[in-house]
């Protein structure tokens, strides 16, 4: 069992630390309180971590879920070109998880963390009656009127995308066929440590070299088609030219999910450097007029449909918990 | 099941209308860009709420719920002496929650949000895999440097309390011994739709009239013990002011969860009023030098135990989930 609510918030006060960068008061109180830099604006987002969605507790060690909680909220921040100031996290822990787990899972999340010189400023702590449960709310600023949206794209931007795509969903697809011995052979995978953009983001932001941005959480097709929504336009995207991981097929490239890299768009008249604070960036397509998405194979284009994770979607699922169905019916067979 | 994830975000955009009070971009984004008034500091807080813990989806109508979700977060913020800003909302939906609870929720929610002029500005959603999650996380707004903490009381401060104690506990242990039937008797409850202090904790923070606040959610004993400790001092508490619901014991009053008042101290100097936007305020109690907490009932004083709810406690629990169990016994005995 978890430490009792008020030992486990003073524990994590304690490795929370003192208060830095804009934070006035942190972990103590009902809220804690915030000093933006003068002339920034705050940029806020969320993400919730389920237990048998995101992650499995035999497939993903601890601090890897503590990582990949702040690092899915971080590489929200760094889509929007800004800094990130404070984390809150909301922690639903069922009675059967381990001190140890628990520790486990606030190191990785600390870890990070310190990294991009995060403070954890506040949260909230309950009890699971189902699995557990991680949502992360990050606070970042941006400079007054310069946080990079979605909806900035324009006819004739060329889109861009850092890194290489599909190991993430390519380790997923591992672990639902070969069950945790596939954690074991690539435990540095991008998988379970993906390393949020914050600093290609903010040199595109500084620059103002991208015209939109997006992370890819949900899949290149999936978060193309928001860019494409918000900017009320369509995209064309050369299939030879997208980056893909080692042994990564383009399916997998094109629809898997959790890359966490960034998807951007520039006018034509822009240099981008083919590599920003070490990590690749890639000329994958441009944006179009016409809306639709098309992916342009040799010499033929053909509709590119939006096939990246959904939830309550009715196509394919990359849905953890079915997974176990298929590893039971395999150790049946063996 | 739930509409799939894009449409049920389509939804709740259009539910969540147009960007107000400094929210320069809400739902569409990596994050939500906020631009706090001039002068002004930011408050967050963050409020999980699970099904079996804090809710039962046969107990608590799926409007109370979503305007519980809020109304939790909106007390940590009148607990600052804050206005509210935004809102951010992050969703667990098992696949058996239908569309039409999901929109119940969504009405209590946006109900309660309108009331505060509060802008739903992002969020997350995700199929869960074990029960309801609903986490809110608030933003709020107060001149710099003038938010209400937990830790400003001083020896000699006088205790003081909103509204009346006990409802809310007390129609739990209704809805633990009776089941739902107790629910239909008391719809309008405090339990149901607790009405956060707004006016109370700005009018207090407007006029430097309170030296330290906090919002009571675990109760008065618990609650009263997090000020002590952050203010690094005691508390006497007299038992015959506390002011207690109708038909509401003393033992409730002082140790049940979830009554959403104001506790605050004040420096005796100061003319507090007996009514603040319509809500009774009483004085129960004094600030000491002496560290602990004390009841004093007639001429004697007993010590008082922070007894509310702590998850993972080892005392007396509140826990939704095992009251099944009693429920159980029952419905065989008769």
């Amino acid at each position: 069992m978890p430490r009792a609510e008020k030992a486990l918030i003073a524990h994590i006060r304690t490795l929370a630390g003192k208060p830095r960068r804009g934070l006035v008061r942190g972990i103590g109180d009902d809220c804690a309180v915030l000093r933006p830099p003068a002339g920034h604006e705050l940029v806020v987002t969320t993400d919730l971590m389920l237990e048998g969605t995101h992650f499995r507790r035999d497939w993903h060690p601890p601090d890897s879920v503590g990582y990949k909680c702040l690092a899915r909220g971080l590489s929200d921040i760094a889509a929007m070109g800004a800094e990130p100031m404070a984390a809150f996290l909301s922690l639903g822990l069922p009675r059967d998880v381990r001190e140890r787990g628990v520790d486990g899972f606030l190191h990785g999340f600390m870890r990070l963390a310190k990294q991009y010189g995060v403070t954890l400023a506040g949260g909230d702590i309950a009890e699971s009656k189902g699995g557990i449960v991680a949502d992360i709310m990050l606070v970042g600023s941006v400079p007054r009127g310069k946080a990079v949206l979605r909806s900035g794209a324009r006819p004739g931007d060329i889109i861009y995308v850092t890194g290489a795509l599909g190991e993430s969903a390519a380790m997923l697809e591992q672990l639902m066929r070969r069950g945790k011995k596939a954690a074991k052979d690539g435990p540095a995978s991008r998988h379970f440590y993906p390393d949020p953009r914050l600093e290609v983001g903010r040199y595109l932001r500084e620059r103002k070299l991208a015209t939109s941005m997006i992370d890819l959480s949900d899949g290149l097709s999936t978060d193309l088609e928001h860019i494409c929504k918000e900017s009320e336009c369509g995209a064309n995207i050369v299939a030879d030219l997208v980056p893909m991981a080692t042994g990564v097929g383009s399916r997998i490239a094109l629809d898997g999910g959790e890359d966490y890299e960034l998807l951007f768009t520039a006018n034509p008249s822009k240099r981008i450097p083919i590599e920003i604070a070490g990590v690749p960036v890639t000329e994958i397509g441009w944006i179009t007029k016409e809306k639709g998405m098309k992916l342009i194979e040799g010499t033929r284009a053909r509709k590119l449909v939006a096939s990246g994770w959904e939830h309550f979607g009715q196509g394919k699922s990359q849905n953890l918990f079915d997974a176990d169905k298929n590893d039971k019916k395999k150790i049946k067979k063996r």
